[in-house]
């Protein structure tokens, strides 16, 4: 079983001691290989994914996603790199068979995309210390079983409720009444389309303590940069009580990239933290990564974050030739 | 006479409509051609300010700043471009002798580096509307004199306190109380090196309307986005009360830039902003700019942003050969 203690999320701070102190129950997740990996079809090296880890075990980061656990059946393996079904055996390959547990290893498993009563193995046979279900709403059943059999099988778990500024606010509440009912440990805001205001990121973050505070669940965060708002908006979620930040290096992620690790490391007052591994990290491995691969903040996501909106046509608009065709994506999205 | 209308500044507002309602009297100013200027020695073509402000008109922008009144006996003509005098002339060649005043021109004149009782005309003899006296908390008293001069002269005026984050409190409360006997119209929080977080930002707001709401001014914005702050940080501005937002479009501006002018109307909710026009500006002018000068967000940046610092240094690396030595910047701030 896993050493999960239950605590009553933390209360909004006050405001006196704000800068002064920290709050030791705040623990950051490192997702720049899970998130980063669907830009580039989960094809990083072996020696990429091992200095990554190395700069976030090194910043004192607290849990480091490897990708996903995909179904072989839907996703072929000659399609993606490793990091698509993170197999024991590539996860051993790359960690040891004893990694440091300063920095716990994890896993997305997607609702629905996951086969999960055979992908995923029993805690004692892996070097994962946590599976975290991603989920739409309508999948909320099938993400229920999940998180019931990833932690009967002796994992952290987290529930990943993706696209929540599309959901109509009954259902979300449905939705966490149900995940109240289940060992999750954690239940994430997700701003998969980089639309949020802090406003609003403060209304959910209130919605799922209420929600879900009594049944002793954590609340977590996950961000997306479409209008610059990923950083500020995690402090947001910070300010108002949640427990896990989902952050990357150098803000890698699908589109507008996520909430940048060493943005957030700077602003946290945890001593543990160290800014500098990510700053050398950035340096030998993500600027150069950055010529190759195309990610971070432009005026495309900018309009798809705008409109609540998959990036999906700005993705496809920045992978091709007409990448510079700002007004004709404009007016195509606004019809 | 300026036709300035003394408003009491809005009170915070209580939630439940700020999605579906607007605040009429929130100013929106562009300061891309003066801020820019800060980069390339404030040599824009006559064009490119004209495009800039024939965006800015079409967007609804409120007011538009051409510059600096910098005095000529401190900065040679030879070696600046035109906008960092903003010569009577010079404004008329672009701006025409009856501009649009749906969008209102200003300058910014900066504390005991201006003429002004030469330079600034009589409001009679200029097309320009508004001056901002720009100062650090040191020059306070050349400051008033040259808000009381600009405003005889018949121009609204603001008060823009530049690396707020400098200044001890009781000082800052002494330059509030004195600015509440001048006849300025807006005080501006100016975050001059892009530290503040949001709840410092929220802090100074407080802070100036109780100094300044009695005395019947409003209160402004001007950020930086050293730490991907300057949208967030407006944002949180107006929702605690400020009717003045500097931006400039695609963020254009000293170090890592200003809040960008296309988010910032994708947030406001008056329908008389249109973001339309800025993105085609953005295709046509600013993307091209970009590769020829260097703004925006960048670690070297984010670095000087976080230890409260003027980003002069990590402006001198970003122009150097040594653009991506990090680490070595790093270490070096650090010290």
């Amino acid at each position: 079983m896993p050493k999960t203690t239950k605590k009553k999320p933390a209360a909004e701070p006050t405001g006196a001691g704000g800068w002064l102190t920290y709050r030791p129950d705040l623990k950051v997740l490192d997702c720049t290989i899970r998130d980063g990996g669907l830009i580039n079809a989960h094809k990083f090296s072996d020696d990429f994914v091992r200095v990554i880890h190395a700069a976030a075990l090194a910043a004192g980061v607290d849990y480091f996603e490897c990708g996903y656990k995909s179904s072989k059946r839907l996703a072929k393996c000659a399609d993606y790199g490793p990091w698509k079904f993170c197999d024991e055996a590539d996860l051993r390959r790359v960690f040891g068979d004893e990694p440091d547990q300063k920095m716990k290893l994890c896993v997305m498993a997607d609702a629905e995309r996951t086969d999960f009563h055979a992908d995923i193995l029993p805690r004692s046979e892996s070097i994962l210390s946590m599976v975290r279900v991603a989920c739409y709403i309508h999948q909320m059943p099938t993400a229920v079983e999940m998180i019931r059999d990833a932690h009967d099988k002796g994992y952290e778990t987290t529930c990943n409720i993706m696209a929540l500024s599309t959901i109509q606010e009954p259902e979300l509440r449905a939705a966490l009444k149900l995940l109240a009912t289940t060992p999750v440990d954690t239940v994430y805001v997700v701003d998969s389309f980089g639309s949020l205001y802090s406003e609003q990121v403060r209304d959910y973050i209130r919605l799922f303590l209420a929600g879900l505070g009594n049944a002793g669940k954590q609340i977590g965060i996950h961000t997306h940069n479409n209008q610059q708002l990923a950083f500020s908006n995690s402090i947001e979620a910070v300010i108002h009580g949640v427990t896990m930040v989902d952050a990357t290096i150098y803000g890698l992620g699908r589109g507008a990239g996520n909430c940048p690790m060493e943005l957030l490391l700077g602003f946290l007052k945890n001593p543990k933290f160290e800014q500098r591994p990510l700053i050398e990290c950035i340096q030998q491995h993500l600027l150069p990564l950055s010529k190759q691969i195309d990610w971070g903040y432009s005026i495309p996501y900018m309009i798809s974050g705008q409109l609540n909106r998959h990036p999906r046509e700005a993705m496809e608009l920045r992978e091709g030739p007409k990448k510079e065709s700002l007004l004709e994506f404009y007016d195509k999205m606004m019809e």
